[in-house]
Protein backbone atom coordinates (compact mmCIF):
# COMPACT_ATOMS: atom_id res chain seq x y z
CA UNK A 1 0.00 0.00 0.00
CA UNK A 2 1.42 3.33 -0.67
CA UNK A 3 1.72 6.05 1.45
CA UNK A 4 -0.94 8.31 -0.64
CA UNK A 5 -3.55 5.54 -0.17
CA UNK A 6 -2.55 5.17 3.64
CA UNK A 7 -2.79 9.00 3.53
CA UNK A 8 -6.26 8.48 2.25
CA UNK A 9 -8.01 6.30 4.17
CA UNK A 10 -6.48 7.83 7.52
CA UNK A 11 -7.66 11.22 5.93
CA UNK A 12 -11.68 9.69 5.20
CA UNK A 13 -11.47 8.16 9.06
CA UNK A 14 -10.39 11.38 10.17
CA UNK A 15 -13.09 13.48 8.62
CA UNK A 16 -15.46 10.95 9.27
CA UNK A 17 -15.10 11.10 13.24
CA UNK A 18 -14.91 14.91 13.14
CA UNK A 19 -17.94 15.32 11.04
CA UNK A 20 -19.99 12.48 13.33
CA UNK A 21 -18.23 14.16 16.66
CA UNK A 22 -17.18 10.65 17.24
CA UNK A 23 -13.98 9.92 19.95
CA UNK A 24 -11.12 9.63 18.26
CA UNK A 25 -8.64 5.89 18.17
CA UNK A 26 -5.60 6.57 19.38
CA UNK A 27 -4.31 5.66 15.96
CA UNK A 28 -6.58 8.64 14.16
CA UNK A 29 -5.23 11.23 16.47
CA UNK A 30 -1.64 10.13 15.96
CA UNK A 31 -1.75 10.25 12.44
CA UNK A 32 -3.80 13.20 12.08
CA UNK A 33 -1.84 14.96 14.67
CA UNK A 34 1.23 13.90 12.76
CA UNK A 35 -0.08 15.12 9.61
CA UNK A 36 -0.14 18.66 10.49
CA UNK A 37 3.49 18.07 12.57
CA UNK A 38 2.03 19.03 15.98
CA UNK A 39 4.04 18.75 19.03
CA UNK A 40 2.43 15.93 20.76
CA UNK A 41 3.15 12.30 21.08
CA UNK A 42 0.82 10.99 22.72
CA UNK A 43 -2.62 10.56 24.32
CA UNK A 44 -0.88 11.28 27.71
CA UNK A 45 0.53 14.35 26.90
CA UNK A 46 -3.40 14.99 25.72
CA UNK A 47 -5.00 13.69 28.76
CA UNK A 48 -2.44 15.81 31.24
CA UNK A 49 -3.24 19.13 29.29
CA UNK A 50 -6.99 18.11 29.37
CA UNK A 51 -6.50 17.69 32.43
CA UNK A 52 -5.00 20.47 33.83
CA UNK A 53 -8.10 22.47 32.13
CA UNK A 54 -11.00 20.87 33.91
CA UNK A 55 -9.39 21.27 37.12
CA UNK A 56 -8.64 24.96 36.81
CA UNK A 57 -12.83 25.20 35.45
CA UNK A 58 -13.71 23.08 38.34
CA UNK A 59 -12.05 25.42 40.49
CA UNK A 60 -13.36 28.55 38.89
CA UNK A 61 -16.72 27.13 38.87
CA UNK A 62 -17.20 26.11 42.35
CA UNK A 63 -15.68 29.51 42.99
CA UNK A 64 -18.34 31.52 41.02
CA UNK A 65 -16.14 32.70 38.88
CA UNK A 66 -17.91 31.81 35.89
CA UNK A 67 -19.20 28.53 33.78
CA UNK A 68 -17.71 25.13 33.85
CA UNK A 69 -15.07 25.67 31.15
CA UNK A 70 -11.38 25.49 30.88
CA UNK A 71 -8.63 25.65 28.18
CA UNK A 72 -5.23 25.49 27.74
CA UNK A 73 -2.60 26.24 25.11
CA UNK A 74 0.24 24.12 24.15
CA UNK A 75 3.15 25.49 22.19
CA UNK A 76 5.00 23.69 19.26
CA UNK A 77 7.05 21.89 21.54
CA UNK A 78 4.09 20.72 23.40
CA UNK A 79 4.78 23.16 26.35
CA UNK A 80 2.22 24.86 27.97
CA UNK A 81 1.67 28.15 27.75
CA UNK A 82 -1.74 29.05 29.09
CA UNK A 83 -4.35 27.21 30.92
CA UNK A 84 -7.29 29.17 31.52
CA UNK A 85 -10.56 29.11 32.43
CA UNK A 86 -14.19 31.14 32.19
CA UNK A 87 -14.09 34.45 34.15
CA UNK A 88 -17.47 36.02 32.92
CA UNK A 89 -18.98 36.31 36.69
CA UNK A 90 -16.19 37.73 38.66
CA UNK A 91 -15.08 39.80 35.58
CA UNK A 92 -18.13 41.50 34.62
CA UNK A 93 -17.19 40.51 31.36
CA UNK A 94 -19.03 38.17 28.56
CA UNK A 95 -16.34 38.22 26.41
CA UNK A 96 -14.20 36.00 29.67
CA UNK A 97 -14.89 32.20 27.91
CA UNK A 98 -12.07 29.95 28.67
CA UNK A 99 -10.65 30.24 25.39
CA UNK A 100 -10.65 33.41 24.95
CA UNK A 101 -9.26 34.14 27.97
CA UNK A 102 -6.45 31.40 27.29
CA UNK A 103 -5.76 33.11 23.81
CA UNK A 104 -5.75 36.56 25.42
CA UNK A 105 -2.80 35.03 28.32
CA UNK A 106 -0.66 32.92 25.77
CA UNK A 107 -0.39 36.21 23.50
CA UNK A 108 0.43 38.11 26.76
CA UNK A 109 2.71 35.57 27.91
CA UNK A 110 4.40 35.04 23.90
CA UNK A 111 4.65 38.98 23.40
CA UNK A 112 3.01 38.18 20.40
CA UNK A 113 -1.02 38.15 18.96
CA UNK A 114 0.33 35.40 16.36
CA UNK A 115 -0.52 32.13 17.93
CA UNK A 116 0.65 30.02 14.78
CA UNK A 117 2.01 26.18 15.51
CA UNK A 118 -0.03 26.60 18.79
CA UNK A 119 -2.70 24.05 19.62
CA UNK A 120 -5.84 24.66 22.15
CA UNK A 121 -7.10 22.20 24.21
CA UNK A 122 -10.30 23.05 25.72
CA UNK A 123 -13.09 21.33 28.01
CA UNK A 124 -16.42 21.67 25.22
CA UNK A 125 -16.49 22.50 21.93
CA UNK A 126 -15.74 26.52 21.27
CA UNK A 127 -18.58 28.54 20.80
CA UNK A 128 -18.41 31.03 17.20
CA UNK A 129 -16.99 34.12 19.16
CA UNK A 130 -14.03 31.48 20.40
CA UNK A 131 -14.12 29.34 17.24
CA UNK A 132 -13.35 33.73 15.67
CA UNK A 133 -10.67 34.19 18.53
CA UNK A 134 -8.80 30.93 18.00
CA UNK A 135 -8.51 31.77 13.56
CA UNK A 136 -7.55 35.39 14.59
CA UNK A 137 -4.64 34.11 16.74
CA UNK A 138 -3.71 31.41 13.91
CA UNK A 139 -4.10 28.22 16.16
CA UNK A 140 -4.77 25.66 14.00
CA UNK A 141 -5.56 22.43 15.63
CA UNK A 142 -8.19 22.60 18.57
CA UNK A 143 -8.97 19.61 21.20
CA UNK A 144 -12.18 19.72 22.81
CA UNK A 145 -14.15 17.37 24.87
CA UNK A 146 -17.83 18.12 25.39
CA UNK A 147 -20.13 19.13 22.08
CA UNK A 148 -21.94 22.11 21.70
CA UNK A 149 -25.10 20.30 22.51
CA UNK A 150 -23.60 19.09 25.84
CA UNK A 151 -23.85 23.03 26.44
CA UNK A 152 -26.84 23.86 25.08
CA UNK A 153 -28.46 20.62 27.51
CA UNK A 154 -26.23 23.24 31.04
CA UNK A 155 -27.87 26.11 29.87
CA UNK A 156 -25.72 27.68 27.72
CA UNK A 157 -26.20 29.50 24.10
CA UNK A 158 -23.40 27.69 22.35
CA UNK A 159 -25.08 25.85 19.65
CA UNK A 160 -27.94 28.74 19.40
CA UNK A 161 -25.14 31.21 18.49
CA UNK A 162 -24.06 28.53 15.89
CA UNK A 163 -27.74 28.48 14.49
CA UNK A 164 -28.08 32.58 14.64
CA UNK A 165 -24.95 32.60 12.09
CA UNK A 166 -25.68 29.90 9.64
CA UNK A 167 -29.23 30.60 9.14
CA UNK A 168 -28.18 34.19 8.53
CA UNK A 169 -29.48 36.22 11.67
CA UNK A 170 -33.02 34.69 11.46
CA UNK A 171 -34.61 36.41 15.01
CA UNK A 172 -34.50 39.97 14.80
CA UNK A 173 -35.63 40.21 18.19
CA UNK A 174 -32.31 38.55 19.43
CA UNK A 175 -29.82 40.77 17.26
CA UNK A 176 -31.19 43.89 15.00
CA UNK A 177 -28.61 44.87 12.70
CA UNK A 178 -28.01 48.21 10.60
CA UNK A 179 -26.43 49.39 8.47
CA UNK A 180 -25.52 53.71 8.70
CA UNK A 181 -22.67 56.36 7.26
CA UNK A 182 -20.81 53.19 5.42
CA UNK A 183 -19.18 56.13 3.08
CA UNK A 184 -17.99 58.16 6.68
CA UNK A 185 -16.39 54.30 7.55
CA UNK A 186 -15.16 53.81 4.19
CA UNK A 187 -12.60 56.82 4.23
CA UNK A 188 -11.44 55.34 7.49
CA UNK A 189 -10.55 51.96 5.39
CA UNK A 190 -9.38 53.98 2.87
CA UNK A 191 -6.81 56.58 4.85
CA UNK A 192 -5.58 52.92 6.72
CA UNK A 193 -4.95 51.13 2.85
CA UNK A 194 -2.96 54.17 2.14
CA UNK A 195 -1.06 54.12 5.33
CA UNK A 196 2.96 51.99 6.34
CA UNK A 197 1.37 50.21 8.57
CA UNK A 198 2.17 46.43 10.40
CA UNK A 199 -0.53 44.27 8.53
CA UNK A 200 -1.94 41.41 10.70
CA UNK B 1 -54.39 52.61 6.44
CA UNK B 2 -54.25 51.01 10.00
CA UNK B 3 -51.39 50.75 12.13
CA UNK B 4 -51.00 46.93 11.66
CA UNK B 5 -50.02 47.75 7.78
CA UNK B 6 -47.83 50.48 8.43
CA UNK B 7 -45.52 48.31 10.95
CA UNK B 8 -46.14 45.37 7.99
CA UNK B 9 -45.23 47.76 5.27
CA UNK B 10 -42.24 49.28 7.31
CA UNK B 11 -40.70 45.80 9.03
CA UNK B 12 -40.71 44.00 4.97
CA UNK B 13 -38.63 47.42 3.45
CA UNK B 14 -36.37 46.84 6.87
CA UNK B 15 -35.40 43.62 6.10
CA UNK B 16 -35.04 43.91 2.91
CA UNK B 17 -32.80 46.96 3.55
CA UNK B 18 -30.46 44.58 5.94
CA UNK B 19 -30.65 41.51 3.83
CA UNK B 20 -29.28 43.59 0.88
CA UNK B 21 -26.86 45.57 2.92
CA UNK B 22 -28.17 48.90 1.30
CA UNK B 23 -27.92 52.20 3.67
CA UNK B 24 -31.59 52.70 5.37
CA UNK B 25 -33.31 56.27 4.94
CA UNK B 26 -34.37 58.11 7.99
CA UNK B 27 -37.53 56.89 8.01
CA UNK B 28 -36.68 53.22 7.70
CA UNK B 29 -34.16 53.82 10.58
CA UNK B 30 -36.49 56.05 13.09
CA UNK B 31 -38.88 52.88 12.64
CA UNK B 32 -36.89 50.26 13.19
CA UNK B 33 -35.50 51.90 16.25
CA UNK B 34 -38.91 52.55 17.97
CA UNK B 35 -40.45 48.96 17.15
CA UNK B 36 -37.71 48.19 19.65
CA UNK B 37 -37.87 50.45 21.57
CA UNK B 38 -34.14 52.25 21.71
CA UNK B 39 -33.14 55.24 22.78
CA UNK B 40 -31.96 57.24 19.82
CA UNK B 41 -34.51 59.87 18.40
CA UNK B 42 -32.59 60.95 15.35
CA UNK B 43 -29.22 59.84 13.13
CA UNK B 44 -27.78 62.88 14.14
CA UNK B 45 -27.45 60.68 17.92
CA UNK B 46 -26.31 58.33 15.62
CA UNK B 47 -23.42 59.90 13.52
CA UNK B 48 -22.68 62.10 16.41
CA UNK B 49 -21.92 58.11 18.22
CA UNK B 50 -20.71 56.97 14.80
CA UNK B 51 -17.91 60.12 14.35
CA UNK B 52 -16.49 59.14 18.06
CA UNK B 53 -15.81 55.49 17.00
CA UNK B 54 -14.37 56.67 13.71
CA UNK B 55 -12.22 59.54 15.51
CA UNK B 56 -10.70 56.53 18.44
CA UNK B 57 -10.05 53.93 15.22
CA UNK B 58 -8.49 56.89 13.90
CA UNK B 59 -5.92 57.76 16.15
CA UNK B 60 -4.93 54.15 17.31
CA UNK B 61 -4.30 53.24 13.91
CA UNK B 62 -2.05 55.73 13.46
CA UNK B 63 -0.67 55.14 16.44
CA UNK B 64 0.11 51.52 14.80
CA UNK B 65 -1.96 50.18 18.13
CA UNK B 66 -4.29 48.15 15.66
CA UNK B 67 -6.61 47.90 12.52
CA UNK B 68 -9.16 50.45 11.29
CA UNK B 69 -12.05 49.85 13.58
CA UNK B 70 -13.92 51.35 16.46
CA UNK B 71 -16.92 50.87 18.46
CA UNK B 72 -19.24 52.48 21.26
CA UNK B 73 -22.14 51.08 23.45
CA UNK B 74 -24.68 53.62 24.19
CA UNK B 75 -27.16 52.39 27.23
CA UNK B 76 -30.51 52.79 27.04
CA UNK B 77 -31.08 56.36 27.70
CA UNK B 78 -29.00 57.19 24.51
CA UNK B 79 -25.66 57.63 27.15
CA UNK B 80 -22.56 56.48 25.78
CA UNK B 81 -20.66 54.28 28.17
CA UNK B 82 -17.88 53.34 26.20
CA UNK B 83 -15.81 54.26 22.78
CA UNK B 84 -13.13 51.79 21.95
CA UNK B 85 -10.79 50.78 19.03
CA UNK B 86 -8.89 47.59 17.62
CA UNK B 87 -5.73 47.35 19.66
CA UNK B 88 -4.63 43.76 18.46
CA UNK B 89 -1.13 44.92 17.92
CA UNK B 90 -0.63 47.25 21.07
CA UNK B 91 -1.71 44.47 23.38
CA UNK B 92 -0.77 41.30 21.64
CA UNK B 93 -3.97 40.26 21.89
CA UNK B 94 -6.05 38.94 18.49
CA UNK B 95 -9.40 39.04 20.94
CA UNK B 96 -8.95 42.98 20.86
CA UNK B 97 -11.48 43.99 18.11
CA UNK B 98 -12.83 47.18 18.52
CA UNK B 99 -16.25 45.84 19.74
CA UNK B 100 -14.85 43.25 22.13
CA UNK B 101 -12.83 46.10 23.94
CA UNK B 102 -15.88 48.05 24.03
CA UNK B 103 -18.13 45.68 25.60
CA UNK B 104 -14.86 44.41 28.37
CA UNK B 105 -14.98 48.09 28.62
CA UNK B 106 -19.00 48.55 29.38
CA UNK B 107 -19.20 45.91 31.40
CA UNK B 108 -16.10 47.03 33.66
CA UNK B 109 -17.95 50.35 33.89
CA UNK B 110 -21.51 48.89 34.45
CA UNK B 111 -20.11 46.16 37.06
CA UNK B 112 -22.01 43.29 35.12
CA UNK B 113 -21.35 40.82 32.06
CA UNK B 114 -24.83 41.82 30.75
CA UNK B 115 -25.17 44.69 28.72
CA UNK B 116 -29.31 44.16 27.88
CA UNK B 117 -30.82 47.15 26.18
CA UNK B 118 -27.08 48.46 25.07
CA UNK B 119 -26.76 49.12 21.42
CA UNK B 120 -23.66 48.79 19.88
CA UNK B 121 -22.10 51.23 16.83
CA UNK B 122 -19.07 49.98 15.15
CA UNK B 123 -17.49 51.37 12.04
CA UNK B 124 -17.50 48.43 10.78
CA UNK B 125 -19.69 44.90 10.62
CA UNK B 126 -18.74 42.59 13.28
CA UNK B 127 -16.78 39.54 12.55
CA UNK B 128 -17.91 35.87 13.95
CA UNK B 129 -16.03 36.69 16.96
CA UNK B 130 -17.16 39.63 17.76
CA UNK B 131 -21.25 39.24 16.54
CA UNK B 132 -21.26 36.41 19.78
CA UNK B 133 -19.51 38.73 22.00
CA UNK B 134 -22.63 40.74 21.15
CA UNK B 135 -24.96 37.87 21.55
CA UNK B 136 -23.41 36.60 24.51
CA UNK B 137 -23.45 40.63 26.52
CA UNK B 138 -27.34 40.37 25.23
CA UNK B 139 -26.54 43.73 22.96
CA UNK B 140 -29.74 43.40 20.80
CA UNK B 141 -28.88 46.35 18.49
CA UNK B 142 -26.34 47.03 16.02
CA UNK B 143 -25.68 49.49 13.84
CA UNK B 144 -22.56 49.27 11.65
CA UNK B 145 -20.60 51.26 8.94
CA UNK B 146 -18.58 49.13 6.36
CA UNK B 147 -19.66 45.67 4.87
CA UNK B 148 -17.44 42.15 5.89
CA UNK B 149 -16.21 42.53 2.30
CA UNK B 150 -15.08 46.05 2.67
CA UNK B 151 -13.05 44.59 5.39
CA UNK B 152 -11.61 42.00 3.08
CA UNK B 153 -10.79 44.50 0.27
CA UNK B 154 -8.61 46.17 2.68
CA UNK B 155 -6.91 42.33 4.12
CA UNK B 156 -8.81 41.51 6.97
CA UNK B 157 -10.69 38.22 7.38
CA UNK B 158 -13.92 38.65 8.62
CA UNK B 159 -16.01 37.07 5.85
CA UNK B 160 -13.79 34.24 5.63
CA UNK B 161 -14.52 33.69 8.45
CA UNK B 162 -18.25 33.34 8.48
CA UNK B 163 -18.19 31.49 5.14
CA UNK B 164 -15.82 28.70 7.45
CA UNK B 165 -18.37 28.55 9.76
CA UNK B 166 -21.36 28.38 7.14
CA UNK B 167 -19.51 25.68 5.49
CA UNK B 168 -19.20 23.74 8.36
CA UNK B 169 -15.10 23.91 8.62
CA UNK B 170 -14.03 22.92 5.40
CA UNK B 171 -10.53 23.67 5.13
CA UNK B 172 -8.67 21.99 8.17
CA UNK B 173 -5.13 22.87 6.55
CA UNK B 174 -7.00 26.22 8.70
CA UNK B 175 -8.18 24.92 11.66
CA UNK B 176 -8.49 21.06 12.67
CA UNK B 177 -10.49 20.17 15.03
CA UNK B 178 -10.90 16.91 17.13
CA UNK B 179 -12.84 15.60 19.98
CA UNK B 180 -11.11 14.07 23.28
CA UNK B 181 -11.94 12.85 26.63
CA UNK B 182 -15.71 13.93 26.34
CA UNK B 183 -16.83 11.57 29.26
CA UNK B 184 -14.23 13.60 32.12
CA UNK B 185 -15.58 17.01 30.27
CA UNK B 186 -18.89 15.12 30.51
CA UNK B 187 -18.48 14.87 34.76
CA UNK B 188 -17.76 18.63 35.09
CA UNK B 189 -20.54 19.77 33.60
CA UNK B 190 -22.88 17.09 35.51
CA UNK B 191 -21.12 18.63 38.32
CA UNK B 192 -22.07 22.22 37.20
CA UNK B 193 -25.49 21.34 36.64
CA UNK B 194 -25.88 19.99 40.16
CA UNK B 195 -24.49 22.67 42.02
CA UNK B 196 -26.44 26.26 43.03
CA UNK B 197 -25.24 28.96 40.87
CA UNK B 198 -25.60 32.14 38.66
CA UNK B 199 -27.15 31.47 35.82
CA UNK B 200 -25.92 33.73 32.88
Amino acid sequence: MTFLSLFFIFSRKFEYSIKNGYNLSKDTFTNSRSKRGLCMNNDTKIKEVMGKAIAEAKKTMNDNVGGPFGAAIIDKEGKIVSVSSNSVLRDHDPTAHAEINAIRAAGEKLGTHDLSGCTLVTTAYPCPMCLGAIIWSNINHVIYGCRPKDAEAIGFRDDFIYRFIKDDHPDKKILAIDEAFREQCLILFKEYQEKEKTLY
